[in-house]
This record gives structure tokens, C-alpha cells and sequence, in this order.
């Protein structure tokens, strides 16, 4: 075949003409070659925590993260949200967790106010629990989840940190708001009391948690949370509370360190006291906090052992919002 | 063997007597197995960063720090020095790098003002170089290094944090000044103007050094520092700068990541005016900072290629000095 089609060019253009060609060819080629040679040096100091430019929503699924949003009885807060979360940087998809059982979602209205950033999907539950939003969601298509309340709004600065932050640690809760648990002689533990309490280690506080109502975490977690004792479980739907000390428990035994890496925010705000609906979180509940040192007790009993570890590591953003935040007094 | 051995006892003290003394046993070892269950629950919350009762001086290669201080022409502020340091906890020894040629060391004087809490090794140089502090001593024994300026202060309870932080990030440079470098289109780097300056990616400044006038490493890297190219030490040696910064080259080229890990100094101080001896530092030359730029593009070109990365990462102690630190507004 070559030699039937080698010959035919020369047949029908002439050598010269075939020779001509190539060398145009060739020419072009280094000169191609030559321009690319001169363009500026790659830089290879590649920074780990740079801002990429939006990409479709085929971000890489280590590139972006899905926010996963549990809502009951705040639908406006919810939309205020929404709004704020839809365009943070690497955000790959929204899943809102719908405990407003019977009622219909705003999904219609959501997509009559499109095209919105990323996919929003609505996950309409059936009974109103604590723990629907820790379901392995088919949905999750990232390894990173950020969990928020639905009445937690965090500013897009400190999201992005916190995500760079998690990529460098992505077996931890990377998260913004720490709590631990107090150790007593007696045996029984507390939920600790801020920072009016701590463990007694050398200087300053301690944290043995960080809550998943404004944190980062591997969408792996979920897959494990499905195959936890039932008793987990029961104690979460009881309390419908706890759903986050309990993922601490899960995070601390699987890395036998500390389950979380608190990252101090810049600016977090609590909405609650915007909605319209009057309903108030469960936080307000006189028994919350008792609830939640039962809660620690219970899954000691449960995994057989306190694998909470302690960690007294804060993480800010160097020079952000103020490059004098670094700025030492020598 | 046991056929006679088993035989004798129920010749020499007859059946009943042994059989009584099986009881008495195992009756003891029954009471001692509920004494322990009934003891509370050894706490497994095991405390990364506790701070340990003083041990002897062989503490665990791991556990500990050597404190190697290169000093030249400020005696008196070594000897302010050496008694804080001394003193802090996890450390295991001091070497004193001792760059007054031809001068007798302070040795005398230090153990005629003994006992001291770990021993003082005081190395005698031939001759005055900045890099003599980076030689793999013998006298070490220990994985971590402290090194210091001759002339800084910085708290106990910012080294016992930033040694735990260390523990944490084993092969970074874990200290309290962070600087960098600034890449320009044209491919020459630049040091850093402080917070003058920043690499120009997302919020916020960067830093892709850490300085090791005031820093934890891995004693490994002074052992690497051996091997280097030549023309390392010469281009230290000819400026009699930039040693810190050829550290953080290798330690960047040894990991793939940014070398260092910023510990923000809650105390920190430069005793530098301080002194009687008249003599300032190095860093007061005029040429101290563009020296350094030099050494950065030098040092590109020994390497072949710009091996530091950025980080933003900051840390600080939780809850420390002031359990407001981590204080959210929500």
C-alpha cells in the first residue's frame, strides 16, 4: 500500500514539489520549536494552596469538595446560605439534607432562579433525624465534604483556607469550632466547658473534638459511619444530638491521633436569630450539653475505651487578613 | 524432670499442704485480678504534647533536643542565654559553637558555676565561619535540633509548644521566622521584603522559608548538609550568610514540600542591643538582604531548578497565653 501511495505523489505533484513541502515543513517545525524554547521558565515553585480558576463541574475529585447541608424548619436561612455557599471556590456540588418531612422542597424555585455555580441536589427524607446527613450519599462525587449547619455562615476566605488546610491533612476533621471532653478521676467523662475547663496538660487549653457543623472531612468517613455498632445509632436518634462526637469517635480510632485540626476563623457568623421561622437550634435545648457528656460516655461503652486524643494546635492563615497578624515584635 | 520433680512435693509435704497452698494462690491471684478490674480505667487520651516530669540526662533520643548556639563577640549575651536555656524542658544538652579564635571559652567559669541542669559542650573552632554551626557534632545524640541566634530570646513555653509541633512535622523546619522568596517573570528570584511583599497567589502573604536562627529540625539534616556541592560551601563562606536559606533548599529538595512550618512566637525577643561588646549582627550590613538574593538565585542554579514551596500555614497554641485566643464571635 505504502509503495502504490509513495509513488503517487510523486507522480502526481513532482518530486520537487514533495521536497519543497517537507522542508517548509521542517522549517516550521523549528521554528515552533524555537518559540518554546524562549517562553518564560515553567515555574516550578508550585504552590499547594493556590486558587485555581473555575473549571467545569468535572473538577478533579480531590480539586473540589461537596458541602453538605442537613435543614429543618429554617428554609430561609437555608436560601441565605445557599446563595453565600453556591460560589465559594472548589465547591463541586450542594446536597441539602430535606428533614422538613412532607414538605415540598424549594427545588422549583431554586431552579426558576438559575443557572446557579455548581448542582444543587435536594434529598427529601422520610423520618426528621439528626444522622440523615451522615448517609453515604450516592450523590458525593469529591473526597473532601464540608458539613455545615443551616444556620452557619463562614466566609469564602476562610473556606478556601480550610480547604487547602484539609488537603494537607485529609484524615482529620479540618473544622472551625473545637470542643473536648474533660477526663475525670472518677472515670466518667464530661463534655468540657469551653474554655472555663481544661485537661491539665502544661499551658493553655486543649481540644479532643472538632465539630462537623463547619468542618472538613473525608467523604470516606461517611462509608465507615454505615458500619458502625447499631448502638451508635440508637444513642444519635435518642439524643438527636451527638451525631458529631460520635464522628470524632470513628475519626479518632481510625487514625489514633487527634480526630480534628481546628482552623481559627475570620469571620463565622451564627444566623439564628435572622429566621423568620422562630425555630431554634437544638443547641438551646436546656439539657444539650448534659445530653452530650452521656453522649461520651455511652460510646466509651460502646467502642470500649475513650480513643478521643488531645491537641492544643491552632492554624491561621499567615498574613491573611493582615499581613501583621505574622508580624514579631524583635 | 518433671515426672521427679512432680513426685517430690507430694513426698516432702504431702498432698493436703500442697493442695492448700494451690488454693491460697489461686485465691490471691483472684483477689489481686478484681483489685485491678475495680482500678479506674488507665485513660488512654494519651496527650501528644504533655509535658513530661524532668527525667536524667540519657532521655529518650526522641523525647529530647540539643541546642546547638554558634556565638561570636557576644559572651555576655551567651551567658544570659545559656542560663534560660538551660533550663527549658525537654532539653537534652547544649553545644555552644565557640567562633572567637584564639579566645579561651567560658568553660571555666561555667562549672565553677555548677551544677547545671544538662551539660554544656563548648565546641572550639579554627576558624570564623558561619557555617561551622552546621557540622553533624559528634555530641549529638538526639533527633531534634534547636538551633539559635547568639543574641535571641524566645520563651520556654514557645519552645515546649514549638518542640511538640516539631514531634508533629518531624521533617520540616518547625521555628518562629518565616521569609520568602518572590518569583519575577524574568526569572530572577528575589528574598522577600517581610510583609512588603507577597507571592501574589489568593489572600494573603506567604512564606516558603524558615529560618534557622530560631528553629526545630531533624539533626538527620545536618548529616545531608555534609553531602552537599562545593559550591554550597562556598557560596556561604564567601558571604558569610545564606546558610539558613541553603537549609532550606535541602530540606525542600529532601521533601517535595515547603520546608518550613511557622510557629507563631507568643515571646520572642533580640537581646542584640543588649550586649557590651559593641558588635552587631551580620544582618546590619548593607548588603545583608540583596547578599541573600544572590544566594537564592546562586543557590537555583547549584540545584538546578527552585526547589522551596509556600505554605500559608500558621500555628499558634491553643488557648495560650490567653484561652480568648480561639474565642469564636458566633
Amino acid at each position: 500500500r505504502c509503495f502504490h501511495f509513495c509513488k503517487l505523489p510523486g507522480r502526481v505533484m513532482g518530486i520537487r514539489l514533495l521536497r519543497f513541502t517537507s522542508v517548509v515543513i521542517i522549517v516550521l517545525l523549528l521554528v515552533a520549536g524555537a518559540l518554546t524554547a524562549l517562553l518564560p521558565t515553567i515555574k516550578d515553585d508550585k504552590l499547594p494552596n493556590s486558587r485555581r480558576e473555575p473549571k467545569t463541574q468535572s473538577q478533579s475529585a480531590l480539586d473540589s469538595f461537596t458541602l453538605i447541608m442537613q435543614t429543618y424548619n429554617r428554609t430561609d436561612l437555608l436560601l441565605k446560605l445557599l446563595n453565600h455557599y453556591q460560589a465559594i471556590p472548589h465547591l463541586h456540588k450542594v446536597i441539602v439534607v430535606w428533614n422538613n418531612i412532607g414538605e415540598k422542597t424549594p427545588e422549583e424555585m431554586w431552579n426558576s432562579l438559575g443557572p446557579h455555580p455548581v448542582p444543587v441536589v435536594f434529598k427529601v427524607q422520610t423520618v426528621n433525624r439528626m444522622r440523615n446527613r451522615l448517609q453515604n450519599f450516592p450523590d458525593l462525587e469529591t473526597k473532601a465534604v464540608l458539613m455545615m449547619d443551616d444556620d452557619t455562615l463562614v466566609s469564602a476566605h476562610d473556606l478556601t483556607f480550610a480547604f487547602s488546610v484539609w488537603q494537607q491533612f485529609p484524615e482529620h476533621i479540618v473544622g472551625f469550632v473545637p470542643r473536648k471532653h474533660i477526663s475525670t478521676p472518677s472515670g466518667v467523662y464530661s463534655y468540657g466547658s469551653f474554655e472555663l475547663q481544661n485537661p491539665g496538660f502544661g499551658n493553655g487549653d486543649q481540644y479532643s473534638m472538632v465539630l462537623i457543623g463547619a468542618a472538613f472531612f473525608h467523604s470516606g468517613y461517611l462509608e465507615d459511619f454505615q458500619r458502625q455498632p447499631e448502638a451508635v445509632y440508637a444513642l444519635i436518634d435518642e439524643t438527636q444530638n451527638c451525631d458529631d462526637i460520635a464522628i470524632n469517635f470513628l475519626v479518632a480510632k481510625h487514625t489514633g491521633k487527634p480526630s480534628g485540626v481546628f482552623v481559627k476563623p475570620v469571620d463565622i457568623r451564627n444566623l439564628e436569630k435572622d429566621t423568620n421561622s422562630g425555630y431554634s437550634g437544638m443547641w438551646h435545648r436546656a439539657e444539650h450539653l448534659l445530653q452530650r457528656s452521656y453522649c461520651v460516655n455511652k460510646l466509651v461503652n460502646i467502642y470500649d475505651g475513650m480513643p478521643l486524643k488531645y491537641s492544643n494546635i491552632m492554624i491561621s492563615q499567615f498574613g491573611f487578613p493582615n499581613y501583621a497578624n505574622h508580624k514579631n515584635k524583635m
